[in-house]
């Protein structure tokens, strides 16, 4: 599919992608629904007031969700509404567009309503009510298992029978480009000592966690499970997303609940969400470890092709340096589907709201350079060289952290755009 | 202080109290703000739009915070505007109020404005961002410790360093009288055998936890700790919580991450928010756990009696039958009190919001028959007697469970109501 708008041979915002996004500008001083493609944003709500969905009826006496801060009220149309606006969208920048008085041959309203994305900033695109983070990383699961409890009990028992997740902050996802302070907590500096006494101390082993994370578009009552072969229809669409994680935190906090300051100061997202239908053509199977035909049948999906091919990369930037590649990898590293994790989530009848998020858990291979955190990498004390010389066993001031996703290849990715955050030094306090 | 309006000495809602709730009624069909006041509740839409606070003026300028369907905007405009609000509604209700022509005068509002609480539907009073569970409980901790590690572990070690919480399901937030379905999931049947397989249940081990809850009203940035001695002023107030708890499910699913299904398909809240300030007589000194001097810094408050002295009751009936009082306990249970959750939670930047919910940890205290869950009681296996001579180990299907909680004296009660739930059968999959 060509466009008739120039658009970047390596571009993640090709035609074949349309995802949804919030913006604000210079100029547009209220938050409002976009879309990204190319190099520029389309601001849906200039759109939709100047009759660019005039030659698509059944969006009509839905326009309103296009003047919303967030894109809640659009997910929650439905996963046929978004299919047919994202349609539309690409029908109207084909080279070969059925509309071209729509916009391309309409001067006045490419003017007025693309945007080019550097002129632009970015919001968290849904209202989140709650995020849950799953662990569905097999490879991760394992090499961390393998460090605190050796290869033999790597994985608890429940670890290939259901998805395991816990409730996460909402309130502290923010998109790519905000900075994040190092938290300052509660450590043991020396982990081995009796009795076990924490000092007080910015966080010293300050990791990151690569994960796709699915935001969900129609709810379900309380009390009504989602079945498994109806979950997907429930995802509006997925991010990139880097868990935050202070080790030395987490290690000394997480019994018998789980990890809480650990993970509360920070969550990344990408601020465009690539929807689920743009990513059908890069469906494959996922990890199988064995448990295909085991699973209890609430969790057992019709197809095994329950994963995305998408190539995964991160790179860590020194203050003032230049970029080190440290992890390749692809999303295929999932034992579990978003689909599978609704179908768990809701199997107690908890209910689901739109912007609702779900994270998959790190994404790790097997290879070296190909894990999702730095401490399957360094175990704690081996350091990844960066190009520069310098050396890291977790993340230091000033570094600079980019997650990236494409899937597809030249002239037709779909990616997910940069997840970036800086790391600032820990707040002193007064 | 006496009313001018009949008030029954044993309510909770006396003229001390004024707590602050939403609701609806056949007459008013969208969601307002109201208070509690004996068998009434007064709607404050009504009451403002009608001139009510016309002898308050600093409320002037912020009375559109009434017309809300939540109480975030109202909690939002921080501690002292909720004490002269509250101290000016007690006014206008006093026997003896300077103002008699705003309520006690005039018929025609208080036909309008003055709802028999029979009348009304309460609903979640606030919108809920994000939900944290403590586990300040010291006693249910130690108690659920010797259950699972035995007395010399009871307590993890972190314990008396840091207020343990985790994040909870924000969604499934509901108020006293909804009915809950008995969840399905993942479950042991038989906990020893080798390998460990589940299978898909009911829940057969349904517990309850009693515990305290504290909405939060004012925001913190991200990136910007909530210090110790300012925390109590980001309290809007309180509300007692039943932490419904699914033991099997629990008992699988916890490890590494914590409990997911056993607790997200229904937390029960009473629905009217006892201002932090109408609870400022009942403060009492906590649990101490010889913690009160080696806590760290961030940690330490300046005065000791940092808990309230609130007698809490937990009744059960099984379907058509009587009541039985299963424990009777008191809210000083508590290691850790509110403004010390919060201070923890904040300590890493992670940001709070209006509507934020902190549940204090199930409230057990050391003798028999005062404990907050019914495992505690249990053990697992030996049963409480009802009054009807019924047993119960866990809860059976149409039990209804009540926790109360009330502090002071007769005629000038301050408490939170009924937190009332009843079990109906686990919902049978298509």
């Amino acid at each position: 599919m060509a466009s008739w708008l120039q658009i970047s041979k390596n571009s993640p915002f090709s035609l074949a992608n349309i995802p949804f996004g919030i913006i604000s500008s210079a100029k547009v001083t209220s938050r409002v629904p976009a879309i990204a493609i190319g190099d520029y944003a389309l601001n849906l709500s200039v759109f939709a007031s100047s009759g660019g969905f005039s030659q698509l009826p059944a969006i009509q006496s839905h326009l309103s969700v296009f003047n919303q801060p967030t894109l809640n009220a659009f997910a929650a149309l439905g996963r046929p509404v978004h299919r047919q606006v994202r349609e539309y969208i690409q029908a109207v920048f084909r080279a070969d567009t059925p509309f071209p008085q729509i916009l391309k041959d309409n001067a006045s309203l490419q003017k007025e309503a693309l945007l080019p994305l550097s002129d632009v900033t970015n919001h968290v695109p849904m209202q989140i009510g709650d995020y849950t983070d799953f662990y569905a990383g097999l490879n991760h699961a394992y090499n961390v298992g393998v460090l605190f409890r050796g290869p033999d009990n790597a994985l608890q028992p429940n670890y290939k029978h259901l998805p395991v997740g816990y409730h996460g902050r909402a309130s502290s996802v923010v998109t790519s480009g905000t900075a994040i302070h190092r938290p300052n907590g509660q450590v043991l500096a020396n982990p081995n000592a009796t009795p076990k006494v924490p000092s007080f101390s910015p966080c010293k082993r300050l990791d990151i966690e690569l994960e796709l994370a699915a935001f969900v578009s129609t709810s379900n009552e309380l009390g009504k499970p989602v079945p498994i072969d109806q979950a997907e229809d429930h995802i509006f669409g997925l991010v990139l997303m880097n868990d935050w994680s202070a080790r030395d935190i987490q290690a000394w906090e997480y019994v018998p609940l789980g990890p809480f300051n650990a993970k509360n100061f920070a969550t990344t997202i990408t601020p465009w969400v690539v929807l689920i239908d743009a990513l059908e053509p890069f469906r494959t199977t996922g990890l199988d470890g064995g448990i295909r035909d085991s699973l209890l049948p609430y969790l057992r999906e019709k197809q095994a092709a329950n994963a995305y091919d998408i190539a995964l990369d991160v790179e860590i930037t020194p203050k003032g340096g230049k970029p080190t590649h440290i992890s390749k990898t692809n999303a295929k590293n999932l034992l579990y589907s978003f689909p599978q994790m609704l179908a768990h989530h809701t199997i107690t009848g908890c209910n689901m709201n739109p912007g609702d998020l779900l994270g998959s858990g790190t994404i790790s291979g097997t290879e070296p350079k190909t894990q999702g955190s730095i401490l399957e990498q360094t175990g704690g004390k081996n350091p990844i060289k960066l190009d520069d010389g310098s050396e890291r066993i977790f993340l230091e001031d000033g570094d600079s952290v980019v997650l990236r996703g494409m899937a597809g290849k030249e002239g037709s990715y779909v990616g997910f755009g940069d997840c970036e955050g800086t790391i600032l030094p820990a707040i002193k306090l007064e």
